[in-house]
C-alpha cells in the first residue's frame, strides 16, 4: 500500500459521502475478521459498482494490490484518516429542544468518534441542568466555552428564525464547522464550513422513486 | 418547453438531490417575481456549475430556450412534478420520542408538501394524546390506519434495536417508502423504497473539509 496522498484538490462531495459508507462496511468486515476484500465485494456490500469504488479510492492514492484486493484493516484505517476520523471530535449543540435532545442520544455520532460536549440554550429552566451526562449552559457562556475547550464543530438545532443569529455568534466565537438543521438559507464567511441538513430532501428522493417506478 | 419525458431509467441519486435544491431556489425566484433564469444563474444560486445544471435537467427533457433561458414558473412546476411533489403526501412517524416529536415540528416537511398525519408509539402514557394537532396511536393500530388512510410513506424514529421490527410491520402493512433514522443496517424487500438517514455523515463531510483545507 502506497502512502496516502491527495491527488486532486477538488474531491466531489458524493465521493466523501461514499467513503463514509465504505468505512462503515469495512468496520463491519474488520469485526467479522475478514482480512482482504475486492472492490467488487465492497461494491456489493454497499450497493454500488466496483468501478465507482475504485474511482473513489483512486483520488487518494493506491490502496489495493492487483489480483489480491485491499487489506481490510489498512483500508479501513486509511479511509477514517482521510475523513479526519483518526481523532475524536468534541461537538456542541445549540438548542436544547426536542431535536437537540434527540441528537444527544443519537448513537450514530458516538460510533464515529463525535462526542457531544455541551448544549447551549436560553431557557432558564434548562440552564444548569444536564441531559444524561451532557451539561446545558446559557448561550451567553458559549463563546468562552468554545475557546476554553477548543471546540471546532457545532450543531445548530434552534427554531429557524434564530438560526442565523446563532450561526453569527458561533462564527464570532471562532467555530470552524457548523451543521445546521434549520430549513432556511444561512450565510457564513467563506472560511467557515457549513453543512445544511435538509431532512425533506430524503423524503423527496423517496417520492421521486415512488413516482418513477415502472 | 417540450413535454416532460424521462429519457433514462437510471437517474443518479445525486441528480435527484440537486433537483430538490434547484426547486428550492426556483421557489425563491418565483416569490421574487423573476420571470426567466439561465443555467448560469441557477448554478450561481445553488453553488454549482452551469454544465451540471444543464446535465441534470437534460435527463428529463428540454426545458429551456437557447439564448433566453428557462421560464422560472414552468421549470419550478416541472421539477416539482418530476420529484412527485405536485401532490401532498401523508406521512406517519413511528416513535414519539424526542426525535419523532422534533420531526412533527420540522417546518421543512410542510413547506414541501409532506403532511405528518399520525405518530405511533408503544408508550401507554402517550397513546391517545396529541402532539400539537397530530394524534398518537398505538403501534398495534398502525396497519389498520395505513390501510384506511392510504398512507404510502413512514418515518422510523425508534431506538435502533427496534428499527428492523418496526420496518417489518410497516412492510406487512403495505407501506411503500420508509425513511429510517436508526444508524443500523435495515433490510426490506426490494419493492420497498428505503432511505437511511445517517446524520453522522454530515459531520464527516465537515471533518474531511476541515482536515483537507490548505
Amino acid at each position: 500500500m502506497k502512502a496516502l496522498k491527495i491527488k486532486a484538490l477538488k474531491i466531489p462531495e458524493a465521493t466523501i459521502i461514499r467513503l463514509s459508507v465504505y468505512s462503515r462496511y469495512l468496520d463491519y468486515l474488520v469485526k467479522k475478521g475478514v482480512a482482504t476484500v475486492s472492490s467488487g465485494e465492497i461494491a456489493e456490500g454497499v450497493n454500488s459498482s466496483p468501478a465507482q469504488v475504485r474511482k473513489d479510492l483512486a483520488y487518494f492514492g493506491e490502496f489495493g494490490t492487483r489480483g489480491v484486493g485491499y487489506n481490510v484493516q489498512n483500508l479501513h484505517k486509511e479511509i477514517l484518516n482521510i475523513l479526519g476520523l483518526e481523532q475524536k471530535w468534541g461537538v456542541i449543540i445549540v438548542g436544547g429542544g426536542n431535536l437537540g435532545t434527540a441528537l444527544t442520544q443519537y448513537k450514530g455520532f458516538q460510533e464515529r468518534g463525535f462526542v457531544i460536549k455541551a448544549i447551549f440554550d436560553n431557557d432558564e429552566d434548562k440552564i444548569g441542568t444536564k441531559l444524561g451526562d451532557i451539561p446545558i449552559y446559557a448561550v451567553s457562556e458559549m463563546e468562552e466555552y468554545i475557546s476554553k475547550e477548543k471546540i471546532k464543530m457545532a450543531i445548530v438545532a434552534v427554531p429557524s428564525r434564530y438560526a442565523q443569529e446563532v450561526v453569527n455568534k458561533l462564527v464570532e466565537a471562532d467555530i470552524k464547522a457548523i451543521m445546521n438543521f434549520a430549513p432556511r438559507v444561512i450565510t457564513v464567511p467563506k472560511e467557515i464550513e457549513l453543512r445544511n441538513v435538509d431532512l425533506a430532501v430524503n423524503l423527496e428522493v423517496l417520492t421521486f422513486n415512488l413516482k418513477n417506478k415502472n
